[in-house]
């Protein structure tokens, strides 16, 4: 159920840009491992990219729990696309909330896709641990900030058009960090290779070196010191950014065996009428039905401005556990078929694994909420 | 998220009871095995047991958003009451619904607690295909319906001051079947001793035998051979009551693990703090979330008109799954201290099992699933 | 298969004792909580208390793969009785394996039934972390042992003969512990009520106090400090004898719901045609088979005198996972009548769960493979 | 445990294969999906193509127990490998078993390597139902069978030397199937592309069509009529060669993951340490046990010449089951590391899902054991 007519309308034009713009290109794209700049441009030009942001800085102020069900949708379609636009709006967030007056020019070319945005956090030696991040940001004789280091499983590492670096300028520890950005092509930033990766080959991910990448002072982001509390708080969002993929691919696994157990016959029936298929999809079903429920609960929290940051860990890990059990479950369901380029549930089952990696791998979001309980 | 100030103060009075009514008693009770009626008058006098129902019949005209977040706040302090307040919302069902003007002259005495309703739909040999039911209902001379036949496992089956009886009227299959309404007391009406349960033992289902058992005419509710739509319509709003109480269950064991896990030391250290027993809360939270939003996600498609039946067999489903791997866990985090009646885990464990049996065990809730799958 | 005839014979006569000693009194010995202490002076005089030890000291000279055959049949039948072998067993061994001369004159006793014996490890406050154990043990004038703490969940702790006490004897840690051999009716030994368990209440354990119990210079088994070492053996083995528990009972509920399934009809047909209900049964039987290899293969390692240690904590780790979603699913075969005390199903889905719990829980047994693994 | 001298020296040799032969060259060859030849020559010639079939026609006279271990061995190297081996073990069997003298004569060659075999019993319509196929053979004036249809998922499809052709000889059902045997080049035996398939990509299978294709009347194998009975018994067989498979393959995915686990610090610790992972881990050791321990236990069944069908399903199941779940759990224990082709985790992962749909689904398998649990 959405909450407006205008929700409607929306997730209407997500499904038309599915329908012309994805689902013919996503295929060739996966198999060549080749970026869909033009597509996120078109997603971007149709006002996707900026969903969640106030209509004053080029956003279209529509709730999280309608963004998030336009990710869920573009998933369904192109994992890559969705996930895209959520690093994406993620990327926004640090200039959007505590970026200067002047950074926050920037705000409307980001929110209207015309610059894509990079989020580099993660770090070779440092995945789950941000807080021990190693890349140095110092200044330099006039102020300006000299970065060194490397960054790891950086989406949009080799496209972006700007960075969000969270760089050491202070001591050890969660308060020595803070957030500056950078702009593609500044001499220092380099972009490497594109990851051999398994799935979400179209958008994979690289490391970004920092050798003596020099910034003005003015691209600080927020205070100095501050690029933890930055970094989590975006994350927090982040984490039902990726929960809403989950279950847009997870949706599209079922519906494609759905689809196939409806018309396949064995032994003389459909084999959706054999119990044994037909209890596997019914699980299936609850599964993602309980996930996404669970996501627009937490979504609904944050669009009441109340504490959502547990309910988001328990959405990711919920949600992306789910896609996983769920495409492992429709490969199954289409047997050999399933297993081959022919039909895209090979794509989804390896897609869905990474899902349970990034933002926070699994393990950190059962860390979040196990602490949260203890709190009380 | 409440959606009314009125909600609120209604939760509050809700927690109150349990804490000055059902809280003190549940272990008494239910060790002994004695169902207590006076609870459940003290609960129909403060208005919990009309709740879904309009004013002007004796109800709360509460939506079942809130109304099974009543359930699940009472099944967190006593199951019984909690299954007995679900039970009987659905026991008022088909009078509400179908019944003529007279028969609903008894409305507010029902949804006011003075009068306790059972409903009498499964037999011994068919659990689950109510459709094939044989207690038959006949007419004598004067138009009387003559009732023969045994009915199994009916909650509140020597408690109840009404009884909804599914009688065969006519030919085989679900359209012979019809509703008639009885008292308590009736000639012929012959409940059976208690069955002797493993859990729930406050409130222990009985056999009722029909033994020429005579009612006049106008107490047939609805047309003749509506009755299994009129089942049928019941029972998807008492899967969402079943769910509800699941998921209290569950919360209440997760609550008292996590208040044990932070106390209980090991090591030098509490046991919370482990990540072996931590992960295994997180667990346990993260699927009690996902149950009660899958839950309220049903209840709010019901409160708005909409079809709910496919959603209210996954809640009941999910919801009854997770209480039962959630209680057994909770028993777990607490050792052998879970595995003794000074602590209720084991109460809990013992009852969350029944949850994944009644109104339709799990097995039909996935069939309900698939079906809906599969039709498309 | 079983390696020798002579491990043939020992099984059925393992069985016949089932049918004619255990199986008529299991139910109503559960239902009052009486201690089946003639059952089990009977299951000596045939031999089976005292299995896996030679011949010389009394015992039948089988090998772990044979004696935890039995072990299953017995508990297959009656967990309480298996579980008092094993339990008994276990407590033979510091005797057997590290006792004086003197001591070891008390085995045939021990090992033909006449003396039962209980293993006095854990403590009120230190379930998991026997190295932290308080119950301390000291010298008096005349070079006695004076014992004074609590014991808990002692098997046997109200019925047995002997006791083996670990008590503190030195310093802090695992090296100040070590085993004193005590009769029943010591002086200052004084078993508690017994405690309110939820399932094995034929055999409920229950605390013993030391008082001031005073044990002459002889009733130290092993040398002083050796007593941790002595514990740990003793619970490698006993592991698999608690495997060898789940796995019977595990079997037992299979078996039980196959029948019924095979039975009971609905829409027309026996439910274990409906693959929903078919394949349930399959998971049950697949996990039960694994089990059972697993449990003999670590039992095979043992009696070729290989490590073991490590394979035990899986075989119970996994039998008793396996036994608790076997009798759960069980019940779940029989719906209504899985949940009364008419089946058995109930009681063994009640047993199920303690053995998830005793002789190191298994989130212990994880802990001690997981450091074997990283240990490599 | 192995049974003899010689099998320590069979396994011993297997490993230097493995890692002389197979570990540097698995990348490469999967990442090209080109099919090693060659390397089931060098397997051959070293005597591991027949190691189940007696020396007399060129076998090793290996048991069971010890062949499956070999496949076990191989496949944590590389699974293609093993799986040919499996494969080409299964399409000897026909020849071996129910061959005419004259057939029999190739099994040197077969057996020795020279000759792969390939085994055409799938089709594109009938996966699962394999006694509806509709490949035909017929009878020309000169008495020699010609064969029209097409069969699916044929391992080796495109590199056998030797053809076991499944083909319907007579009325619809099991009864009106033959074995032929045809080799590679014969007319109208005409091989398709490879499939696209996710994982195992140097040994992808292929349709095998056949048009017309003509064989002499002598190469029928077995009675006519006989050959689903052949097909099934050979399955019986494939299916423990699957399950040494899939434990192979799971085995190498947790050594890989221990050896990240120790190695990978994070927060200051190897993560190995964080009770998070060391319990993934034992979970996964402890799932592999069992599944190697029950696999074995068939092995030694069908070794003794008694029933081991079931048990085979079982085991092929589960262990199946096993990989998937330890491989997805393995590509998470090295977190982005697992999803980029650096590490071997991701190809096992997508290796690991074929195994439960290859020689009968899992659902299959489930079918298999739940009939045999209803005939009892």
């Amino acid at each position: 159920m959405l909450p407006t007519a205008e929700a409607h309308d929306l997730l209407d034009l997500t499904r038309e840009l599915c329908e012309r713009e994805l689902a013919p290109k996503a295929a060739d794209f996966e198999a060549r491992g080749e970026f869909p700049r033009e597509v996120l441009r078109t997603i971007g030009r149709s006002g996707l990219l900026g969903l969640p942001y106030p209509e004053e800085v080029g956003g279209a102020a529509q709730p999280y729990e309608v963004y998030l069900q336009v990710l869920e949708t573009l998933a369904g379609s192109w994992l890559a696309i969705a996930e895209a636009v959520s690093v994406h709006t993620l990327a926004c967030y640090p200039v959007y909330a505590h970026g200067s007056e002047a950074l926050r020019k920037l705000l409307p070319d980001m929110l209207g896709g015309e610059l894509l945005g990079a989020y580099c956090l993660s770090e070779p030696q440092g995945g789950s641990d941000a807080a021990a991040l190693t890349t140095r940001a110092t200044r330099d004789a006039e102020g300006r900030w000299v970065v060194n280091g490397a960054k790891a499983w950086i989406t949009h590492g080799r496209d972006a058009d700007f960075y969000n670096i969270f760089a050491r300028t202070g001591a050890a520890g969660a308060r020595g960090i803070s957030c500056l950005l950078a702009d593609a092509g500044t001499p220092g930033l380099e972009p490497q290779k594109a990851e051999n990766v398994m799935g979400l080959r179209a958008s994979a991910p690289s490391q970004v070196l920092f050798d003596n990448c020099t910034l003005s002072a003015d691209r600080l982001v927020g205070a100095e010191g501050a690029g933890f509390t930055i970094a989590m708080e975006a994350l927090d969002a982040g984490r039902l950014g990726i929960a809403a993929c989950a279950v847009g691919l997870a949706q599209a696994a079922l519906d494609h065996a759905v689809g196939y157990a409806r018309e396949r016959e064995q032994f003389g029936r459909p084999i959706a009428e054999f119990q044994g298929v037909g209890f596997l999809l019914a699980d299936m079903a609850t599964q993602i039905s309980a996930a996404r429920a669970l996501l627009l609960a937490a979504a609904r929290l944050k669009d009441a401005g109340r504490p959502f940051s547990t309910e988001a860990a328990k959405a990711k890990l919920f949600a992306t556990d789910v896609a996983m059990r769920v495409t492992t479950d429709a490969v199954q369901v289409l047997g050999g078929a399933g297993y081959v380029s022919d039909h895209p549930a090979e794509r989804w089952f390896r897609e869905a694994k990474v899902l349970q990696i990034v933002e926070g791998t699994n393990q950190i979001q059962r860390l979040v909420i196990s602490r949260a309980l203890v709190r009380g």
